[in-house]
């Protein structure tokens, strides 16, 4: 007896930076809230995870069980309370694992190998979502990979997998957590290119893509407020003249879509009229447009969503957190938020 | 026995467009938190003032009384949960009111001629603070004011009064509440000139200002973390060059005047780290890096301090709210707000 509902396909969790928290939340996700980890299977090396639930141990208590599968179809008689490993990488001795906390190229190459194993099952069907623990951008780029994050990796392995130019498949990124979702524009470019991205193109795929996750996820139209660039969106002209040229226009042709788009609304408080319940998502024109306020009350229950891939991708809102790796003090709040959601948009 | 310390002078309240909410919250303050309102007085018309006061009446009740008083001398004699008003601009006849929540031409010249009447009071020292409940833009427009808010208009009033530039008075805006506090480096412009006016110059300008302030609030040096510009603040140069060109280096000037700058910081964490305890103030780059935190929680408890003005102004953080006007329903718990902060920093 239980209400959740189990995808017909396993959810891959990714580990992350081997040297961050990634592994210690994943043990502790599985060891703290089994139900919410019904189906989901980490891809990823075995002696990380060890490593990973080992620092999680409490005095005088068994370590957390962590069992190597060898196939998906053998992950329905892994017990609860345990953690199912495919091991999706090259396997290393205990003794070759990255100092904890440190930027390690071995460890970037080892993150991003276990995200582009996981991206490639979900882009042949085999996984019916991806949450990933997070990346460490240094370790990436001492790695030689050509991606900051996630996002950009993930949005060009499903270009490549459909045979597609990586700007034909346009993603974004929501956050989200209870009493927010917000959209962006734009994510890890500098402002002033920020407000070159701001165009009618970019504001209406960025209405289309949220209006089509959202109705998957809500399981109606879901009524989408748009921000303004500019203080007081624009104040008529006043203050700027992109909310008139660029993004009004935008909104007219998702209403004529038939979404449910409004704007463009003041900056300064369509967040609050959101997290009022006026609106289900906000469309944000800029990074920190969007994440203040969704990171404002705490990190904890913040979950990072790409929209616009061919599959289903969450992850935690919080880094690597080499401060305080391997102390299993980490918190796996977020990351389990993260699978839960991933589950719910999977459907 | 009481806990408030009495200013020696009195402190102004102006009642901002009359055909908005302003008469009325200030009566509702009058009557509802009279020790709070102790030394205030209005700085505008009785008949305003005795309208404002009726559409708060309750039924069966007497309303609450408008007492016209002749000179600040007459202050002390005027008892508890009564509204002293200062005739300070032609009186008018009740037939001559403006409509509710309708732009108007004379209510906007009036509101500004209040406005100018309580600068002055304040720059003669006759008072301790002016606190500004809100003006409306298009009727200031209408009246021919060239000044876009009270902050440009206070600006030019000061400057006229010593005798220098404006552009030698650098004043900013400051909203706080109960968990925030955030100076901003520029207010109405659009976000591109926003992005031009972020120079070491105006940054350390805002950091010089609110030490000075905030010294004067907290009675030790305030903790002031600046936000970046770009998201991350810029990623080691990697989206912007502003955070390391421009901004870092009036932090550490800043630090070298022995005042607790810190930054820059990534903007999307920051304010939460502010709201956390860590930072006693926030630097905001933009109007809306700023204000999006501050009012996400809610516009009822947020306080709006006019900075480096040579007296003391504060104002509730909302507007004139046209579509509530005239029914005695507004909030005035901001206004409250802002008289209890121009108290505390007038000293």
């Amino acid at each position: 007896m239980t209400s959740i509902v189990q995808p017909r396909r396993p959810i891959a969790l990714t580990p992350g930076d081997p040297a961050g928290i990634g592994p210690e939340i994943l043990a502790k996700a599985f060891r703290d809230a089994p139900e919410a980890m019904r189906g989901c299977f980490v891809a990823g090396d075995v002696e990380v995870m060890r490593r990973g639930a080992a620092c999680i141990a409490r005095p005088g208590l068994a370590s957390l069980p962590v069992a190597q599968i060898e196939s998906l179809s053998d992950l329905p008689s892994v017990p609860p309370r345990c953690v199912p490993v495919l091991q999706v990488v090259a396997g290393q001795s205990a003794a070759d694992l990255p100092v904890w906390g440190r930027v390690d190229a071995a460890a970037g190459a080892h993150a991003a190998a276990t995200v582009r194993w996981a991206a490639q099952a979900a882009l042949r069907g085999e996984v019916a979502a991806m949450v990933t623990a997070p990346l460490h951008k240094a370790a990436l780029a001492a790695a030689g990979e050509p991606f900051p994050g996630h996002t950009e990796l993930l949005q060009a392995e499903a270009a490549r997998f459909h045979g597609r130019a990586v700007a034909d498949l346009p993603v974004r990124m929501m956050l989200a957590n209870p009493e927010l979702r917000t959209v962006l524009v734009s994510i890890h470019v500098s402002l002033r290119q920020a407000i070159e991205a701001v165009t009618s193109g970019n504001v209406l795929e960025t209405l289309r893509i949220t209006h089509q996750a959202l109705v998957a996820v809500l399981g109606r139209p879901p009524r989408i407020a748009v921000a303004g660039l500019n203080p007081h969106a624009g104040e008529d002209g006043l203050f700027g003249t992109e909310e008139r040229d660029v993004i009004a226009p935008a909104v007219v042709a998702a209403q004529a879509q038939g979404w449910l788009a409004s704007g463009p609304h003041a900056p300064d408080t369509v967040f609050m009229r959101a997290r009022r319940g006026e609106f289900d998502a906000v469309v944000a024109m800029h990074h920190d447009q969007g994440l203040i306020p969704v990171k404002y009350l705490g990190v904890e229950q913040g979950v990072n969503v790409t929209l616009g891939l061919p599959f289903v991708r969450t992850s935690p809102d919080h880094g690597t957190a080499f401060d305080i790796a391997g102390q299993g003090v980490a918190d796996a709040a977020s990351l389990i938020a993260a699978v839960t959601m991933a589950r719910q948009m999977a459907g």
